[in-house]
């Protein structure tokens, strides 16, 4: 009993110094979360690229609208409203074509879309005051947004970045 | 002697299907080989990204200026003359940094820039008849050209993959 105390208490402890994303009702969702796809973000500049192994196991762009990418390039801390930075991430398969041609097992290259396909980061401090003035978004391949349980794993998971304006990603040269 | 014949045989008939690069002096080199970084390349848009593997073992974007981006999205095959591709390449790391937050070694992202940093390909069918039609370049992190021997091996490696016009990235959507 006085371990889960102790258990109860670390959880409050964490819980406090992490914000939780709790939206009550509709309109709560709406100043969190981002519904829509920004338009044209595939035409927008590349900020870097990574390789998410384990569970995930994709490959991923992560490019950036001009105010996104002007903010990144001039490493300027917040981001301004209006930026967004959008990640489209793609399984990660080997190429065989590439690999045949080689002679080694050496390609690894973008395959189909996966059920996280697309996430944005939309920067708005006074509409999403709530989760360090970004909204979060993620779509699948078909463009359905994920539900409001998944959404609320973006902000947490971020919060520990806050120093660097909650941005994982690193702008690459 | 008898099995050394046929080895020789061997490479002679491969040595006949791939086209050998031979550049014999200063002006037959201009036409073969791109000697100066396009500019602003590193605002195109991206075509694809790729890990690369073994002793290359990098992580890589690949852009293209507005022709090759069009020819790309509208399959158009062969590219037409002033598409430009530029493949930047970055060592593959793990992130530390995201790997702590994630709780589990799953983060891998561009490192520094290694001796193939970045690589282009021009399309000037006349120019570069020679080559398919494409003019090849390699710099390193400092902005240096890749010498002459080290760039007799663009076109044989791209020579297989002639049927899409030597271009080895496909678009990712």
């Amino acid at each position: 009993m006085r371990r889960v105390t102790l258990i109860l208490a670390a959880v409050a402890a964490v819980a406090g110094a992490i914000p939780l994303v709790t939206p009550e009702a509709g309109h709560a969702d709406q100043e969190i979360y981002v519904t829509r796809i920004p338009s044209g973000y595939r035409d927008w500049r590349l900020i870097s690229v990574a390789h998410e192994a384990g569970e995930l196991n994709d490959i991923r762009a992560i490019l950036g609208n001009d105010a996104a990418v002007k903010a990144y390039r001039e490493n300027k801390l917040p981001f301004p409203d209006g930026a967004i930075i959008a990640r489209i991430a793609w399984k990660y398969v080997p190429s065989e074509e590439n690999n045949k041609i080689f002679g080694r097992e050496q390609s690894f290259v973008p395959g189909a879309p996966p059920a996280w396909y697309l996430q944005f980061m939309v920067k708005d401090s006074k509409k999403y005051a709530a989760t360090g003035g970004w909204g979060y978004a993620q779509f699948d391949q078909k463009g359905n947004p994920a539900d409001r349980k998944k959404m609320s794993t973006c902000y947490p998971c971020h919060e520990p970045i806050r120093g660097r304006d909650f941005l994982f990603t690193r702008y690459t040269p």
